[in-house]
């Protein structure tokens, strides 16, 4: 607990002269103000983080943590927990969907298992943070130890400074995989919001509707038997949420949030699952929401509000419920499109010496 | 009128047996069915039009199409109609916004004098298709006569017919430049769809109230003038809308996308002007829909309403509302990654081959 408390002790807020900067810019550019939408304020807000108006997204990369979930005993999901560990080396061989989107992105994909199943190589090329082989069943106890809990943000934290001794990340991405995943993820944000879990809860990877009236009474009766029912208990501590009816990914992938802030690296959080830990994240370290973007809205019913909850506005609404880390591969591509908005496009002035010199000519 | 009717009627249906192959090939890939919502759907279309399911659109352009507009008289615009020539100039000297994000998603843009009120050197490196120093104000008479309608949509046609001599288009953006021209864009949705006028007029480049009133009531005296009011007429006749409240830059517009889509060229189709531009087309040639793409959502009222009359999804909402392309430029990106998730993420049976294979080695 230590360690971590010294990691979020390590996050700075941004910089908000040069973000006033870069609105100033954005408002002198030769088109009518505001017109770029949400790309201006993106903009602005990458500026901030970077401390420069001119910034380069070069190097990117996507981190994809896996888990299973002791949970899906209770006939939560489609999928059988063996997919976890195939995906996982899936990913590593560079056929998943995240490998595609990432590299249409110019971005790498790294996998790191947090607590799978199945006993991996420890010669396979992903982050090895297993904390256990799967959550137990939340639906009877909690889904892990505090002890546990705070391993596996741990885990998070220490691959952001693996990655940075490996090389340089200009940004970072999360994404998931998991079966069972959506479970955890929506009992989070049932947590935090005291929204109703009937308003929350998703069909995931594609459950029918007597499978999703079986995950709503799961999610609610878990909440129960943990006293998880009002949002102040919630608040008051975000590891015992994560405990209790967390993930080990999720724990991971709220140590990534941590992690990358604390250096001052930018995250783009992925769908449900990602959003779930970089909720756990902000609740732990309300200053790291300065180094978040939301890539997109997932068909997950659940992610509306964790977006909410983290005032952060999705840039891609386009049916996406895969996790892996795809939407924010394909939100880089818009925030560094962002990036180039607030740099490149000339202001009325630079305009004007621009013409004076061709005519000069 | 007869070369127009020849190319419409050049304009093939795409190629449904590929599309289905595309489905097929994206339902048995080694994720959830449907977990990449619309960029499956926009995969499959490109695959449709391309006849292929490994789609490379390695050469983009954006044609940004320019007029001024007889109708600011009326004080319908923030901006006056100098800025029109200034921008296109802007274009030419890639200092524009479009020239910015067509330069991040690796395109060309060409900017097309359609009817701009200034007399550009004939060396200025556009595409040179001027019908008219600007419309005629059509809350006083008709926007320009049927031949100079015609005329304009011939324009924009030979403009695709000029880039296949001059080299490869893969796909084409469609943008516009022409101070005013939310008003004409406007009266055209007004005119084929009878919503009211009310409902679908925005605020431009940010009218404040009272120029918004003032704009609505503009738009509704023209239709009544120029008897537009019941759809049933606008639909017997586009190129009369066209004439009577259109102008040029929409007519160049609607011959891109005819003319594209006789070439067998998908065109991404960008804001309110564009897209104006695009039901226009639509209208005469209900076949070339099968080419066309929505790039975004405009935060412009109207644009909604045309994306419904066209049953095209927009790809992105995020408060665009510049034109230039900037939109279709943007788009590009994530088209692009439709086509790469169609072709390269692997099905479960390449997965189980992969695998096999790594096994033995």
């Amino acid at each position: 607990m230590e360690k971590l408390k010294q990691e979020i002790a390590k996050i700075k807020k941004t910089n908000k002269k040069v973000e006033k900067k870069a609105y100033e810019r954005l408002a002198e550019q030769a088109r009518p103000a505001g017109s770029l939408g949400m790309l201006e304020h993106v903009g602005a807000k990458m500026a901030a983080i970077k401390g420069t108006l001119d910034v380069h997204l070069t190097d990117k990369t996507v981190v994809t943590c896996a888990g299973d979930h002791g949970v899906v005993e209770e006939g939560v999901s489609l999928f059988p927990s063996e997919v976890t560990p195939q995906m996982v080396e899936n990913f590593v061989n560079q056929g998943a969907s995240i490998n595609v989107l990432a590299k249409h992105a110019g971005a790498l994909v790294k996998a790191a298992d947090f607590g799978v199943d199945f006993d991996f190589s420890p010669d396979l090329a992903i982050f090895h943070k297993k904390v256990r082989k799967g959550t137990s069943n939340f639906a009877r106890g909690p889904a892990m130890t505090r002890q546990e809990a705070v391993q596996s943000i741990n885990g998070g934290i220490e691959i952001v400074k693996e990655l940075l001794d490996q090389g340089n990340v200009d940004i970072l991405g999360t994404g998931d995989m998991g079966i069972g995943n959506t479970t955890p993820s929506t009992a989070i944000i049932a947590a935090f919001s005291g929204i109703s879990v009937d308003k929350l809860t998703g069909r995931g990877t594609g459950i029918d509707d007597e499978m999703l009236v079986n995950k709503i009474d799961v999610i609610k009766r878990s909440l129960e038997l943990h006293g998880l029912t009002d949002p102040k208990t919630a608040e008051a501590d975000p590891i015992n949420v994560l405990s209790k009816v967390g993930g080990f990914e999720i724990g991971g992938l709220a140590g990534l949030v941590i992690g990358a802030a604390a250096a001052g690296i930018p995250v783009v959080c992925d769908g449900l699952i990602s959003t779930a830990g970089a909720l756990i994240a902000c609740e732990l370290a309300p200053l790291a929401r300065e180094y978040l973007f939301a890539s997109h809205r997932s068909v997950e019913a659940g992610h509306k509000f964790m977006h909410e909850r983290l005032a952060l506005q999705p840039l891609l609404d386009i049916g996406f419920r895969l996790g892996e880390g795809t939407g924010a591969a394909l939100a880089f591509e818009l925030i560094d499109a962002s990036t180039r908005v607030l740099a490149d496009i000339k202001t009325f002035e630079e305009v004007a010496i621009i013409n004076a010199q061709k005519s000069d000519n």
